[in-house]
């Protein structure tokens, strides 16, 4: 069977902060190498790291020079392993061009949200649209992506929300899971 | 129904570090607010923090008390909420004997592991025995668990490992997906 192609976005701009207000976000390092790692542990070809901010990509470019050329590679190969992952793009539109050129054809493209409401796909069913075509799954720092960043994707993920009334997970828990739930361990689960 | 009992305890000691020798790591205040974030979302009753040293229970205090008390969960009510659940405790037999004190009797004590090997019990056996008798699901930092913290375990889970070669998940993300597999949505994978 040929892997089917896949990759995760993390955006940091636009977003929501706690008011609702559109901001971009600071890029948090922590956040880069568990979804690098997260990406290459479930065989995912790219991690894009979405900021328009010069100064934040210049401070990713760092971090991945160290990473995948430097002393941290050196010492860690296997954390070389997952930052060569990693893709620094403006907006989701670097994201896409870059995986046109990678895919040959523009992805299929879903949002993640943390709020639940209408339309949203249910897992079952981006499970089998992603093992049959591939795509490209995005989330949100912050208080989660901002209507712009919304309408730029073709459809909406269902929140990983297990119903205890308090639904506030870190975006490196979120991923984790949706991750899983997409691609990871359903057939442990179903048996 | 009653919900199970049920926690998780995040072990800075005894861990192995990448050489295999028992350590003691560093407390990475991100790990503690990510996993009680984790515990609150999936409902779970307590997030334990199991260090030795005295000055990482330190400063672990000085975290909740800002966070629980102080100016940091005045800000952010959801933040104290979730980290309301955490108790820092200098070994797993602390652990246990504020469950016992909770739930009036010692839990199931089930620890994770990276690792495949003989002995494991599967997600779904897991899942169903703390669906009918709760228990506490120990994580290790560093390079995992150490045999004599595994040695305080009753039972070794198979590790999330989706099978790619690379299995070098973050605790904070294995933590996500252990928690989700074992508590979350399977229903929606089910189906």
């Amino acid at each position: 069977m040929t892997r089917p192609r896949a990759a995760l976005a993390l955006v940091h701009h636009p977003v929501l902060d706690r008011t609702g207000r559109v901001v971009a976000t600071a890029v948090t390092p922590l956040d880069v190498h568990d979804l690098a790692r997260l990406t290459v542990t479930y065989g995912l070809d790219r991690c894009y790291v979405v900021t328009p901010l010069p100064a934040q990509a210049a401070l990713l470019g760092d971090l991945l020079r160290h990473w995948v050329e430097g002393a941290g590679g050196r010492a860690n190969p296997w954390r070389r392993t997952a930052l060569e992952a990693v893709r620094v793009v403006p907006d989701l539109a670097g994201a896409l061009r870059d995986l046109g050129a990678l895919w040959g054809r523009r992805p299929w493209v879903l949002a993640t949200s943390a709020r639940r409401g209408d339309g949203r796909i249910s897992f079952g069913e981006a499970r089998r649209r992603l093992a049959r075509e591939g795509g490209l799954v995005v989330f949100g720092t912050g208080w989660g992506l901002a209507p712009e960043a919304l309408e730029a994707c073709d459809d909406l993920l269902e929140p990983v929300d297990p119903g205890t009334g308090y639904n506030h997970l870190s975006v490196r828990s979120a991923a984790s899971i949706v991750v899983d739930r997409l691609w990871g361990g359903a057939k442990e689960i179903e048996t």
